[in-house]
């Protein structure tokens, strides 16, 4: 079964090179992992209609939609209130979360400000958050949760036994230096065409200690087809006077 | 001067987690040195109707659009016909680029594969690539760079030049420890309303060695405003009891 999934990082530090992603790879691999492959990935800013609009757009195209950043209690964390605005439904105090908050913070503590953290979509589930207790939600196929890395995974893996998985992917790669691309494209489309159902990819890596060449990736949910077309890039790589070793270029 | 951009990046790679990306702070570093903020940034994968959507979409909406991937000479690279295709133009040999890469690669080794890095849209202009010959392309507000980061990185900087600039951007941080954005949030929107012009942004940390705080930065294109934005912020933090220190926590 395909499922796919849709990733909107919500915020402007990313867009303004303050802050380097540290989400995209880990969430990439996850739901790889659970078979609800990644098919597109947008950085937003926090202004209401883009939000509104990106996940309105998104939700309808992909069977689930992952959100991070804007949950927090500050001025710009406005995520909650736009998912309630794109799901036409009132975003409103959750009684279980706000005694929840009160309980962490202290009644003395417990300022307008993060009480905003106890509201809601009405109708979301709450995700727990064992980092730093206020959780996130997930509305319909929409998933919110938190930006910072720790709190993220921490939520993802809270709420990944909930979602409904798919077929997972299967991967093998070769690799090998002294060999370039456009020595080996018409033998890999070759192979794409033999395996029209799998992911046949061609990474060329140029590092900066000198180390020059190519990986070769096959990808796919078919195991079987996945070990064939990795051994024919295998012979592939041999015929051409490569030296394939199997994975990754280390570090 | 206001002005904006958005950023493609275009592949399988970033989305499968094989590839922890290493584009993105660059260019939106650079483009906001230059005047020209990050607004949007899409990851999508090699499917052409996508490729074609997407630029289409984001050319009419921001005043610069940067790609980066799908360039080389395989069959999953497929930007460059895909950008003929969104501005309705043919895709067809540049004869001084096939000239460049016909001398370079030699021609007993300038196969069919490599003679796609030779076509164009019609009306497009090559962006340099010292690294590695190919190059890129500008066509209209499009700009299509390698997504290999060290070519990338080099073809960046030889349109860099090319590029309308508008006021650039300037920032102003401040952090703390001990300290959490709920007891700064109140504080902080009213500085936020003090300077409407300015993005004011709240970044809570929690590393891994335990370290957790807040950093607050004001950023826009009012130098003037951007410091009286920051004073602002160090006042808040010394009344909240914080032990402000200027700029981002170091790693």
């Amino acid at each position: 079964m395909r499922r796919t999934a849709a990733l909107i990082l919500i915020g402007n530090e990313i867009l303004s090179g303050r802050t380097r992603d540290d989400n995209i790879q880990f969430l990439a691999t996850r739901l790889g992992e659970l078979g609800i492959p990644l098919r597109e990935i947008r950085v937003i800013p926090d202004i209401r209609t883009t939000i509104v609009e990106t996940v309105t757009e998104l939700r309808a195209r992909f069977d689930e939609v992952f959100t991070t950043g804007g949950i927090g209690p500050t001025h710009d964390d406005i995520t909650s209130p736009c998912i309630a605005e794109a799901f036409g439904v009132p975003w409103e105090i959750h009684p279980p979360t706000f005694a929840l908050l009160e309980a962490h913070f202290g009644a003395e503590n417990f300022n307008t400000a993060r009480q905003r953290m106890a509201k809601l979509p009405r109708g979301a589930t709450p995700i727990p958050n064992a980092v730093s207790i206020a959780p996130g939600f997930s509305i319909g196929n929409v998933h919110v949760m938190a930006g910072v890395p720790r709190i993220m995974r921490a939520m993802f893996e809270a709420l990944a036994p909930t979602l409904k998985q798919g077929a997972p992917v299967f991967s093998r790669t070769w690799h090998t230096t002294s060999l370039f691309e456009g020595a080996l494209a018409d033998g890999l489309e070759a192979i794409q065409n033999r395996f029209p159902d799998l992911d046949l990819g061609s990474y060329p890596f140029h590092r900066d200690d000198g180390r020059k060449g190519v990986a070769l990736v096959a990808k796919g949910q078919d195991r079987d087809a996945v070990e064939k077309a990795a051994q024919a890039i295998y012979e592939l790589l041999k015929e051409k006077g490569g030296a394939p070793v199997e994975g990754e270029l280390p570090p």
